[in-house]
């Protein structure tokens, strides 16, 4: 089991659940391509290997982005907010971050009353998660 | 009390508590500048007013960003992430979003074991949140 050192530990303020908000931004573009959790272990691993690793709250289970689909997020930097409970993963993301195939998830804006899709699909969602 | 247009309110996925995660980006420099949490009404208020308000989990109460601060963030795009659960808010921040007087809240960085502080103080919080 990796290790988290302890003054990094200790700043990080895990909710009841042992989670953290994480947010993952590419690191040269600025596009923040998606919002996930961390628990202790999560964030463990991803300081140890520089791959990033989330905890799924609807599977219970750790997971290392892309070990799936292969789209992976390198860790470039790791930063937390002022009262500890949010973490910003600088990250270069290979391909697609979102599991409909698109760069980011947050593809749907509020605009005119409605939701409009701002991005399309760049990577067919088939050929991430197929039995290919 | 403000609504949210139902195809926007139908796409929210609020949790238990009533609440979806919230991240204020500048919308043109690309800086995350803060994580936060709004519940329906903040979002009703936001689309309604275009600024941005959010919910206190340690108040309970619903609160205008800058409201005592005057570190107000104007909304740009209001976004919303694959499953319903992140919002991503494209703002133009005045001043300040930290209220430690940090453009960023994100101004801890984890590297080479160590938590380094990476931007510095830019407005005296004395000054934000003092009685003058």
């Amino acid at each position: 089991m990796a290790e988290i050192p302890a003054e990094i530990l200790e700043a990080i303020a895990f909710d009841a659940d042992g989670l953290v908000c994480a947010i993952a931004q590419q690191h040269d573009t600025g596009e923040v391509l998606m919002q996930a959790w961390m628990n202790r272990e999560a964030v463990a691993r991803t300081l140890a290997s520089r791959e990033v690793w989330y905890w799924s709250r609807s599977r219970k289970k750790l997971w290392r982005k892309g070990e799936t689909s292969g789209q992976t997020q390198s860790l470039v930097d790791l930063r937390l907010d002022c009262d500890g409970d949010a973490i910003l993963l600088l990250v270069d993301q290979k391909g697609v971050a979102c599991h409909t195939g698109r760069r980011s998830c947050f593809y749907r804006a509020a605009r005119d009353n409605r939701l409009t899709e701002i991005t399309g699909v760049t990577t067919d969602p088939e050929a991430l998660y197929g039995d290919s």
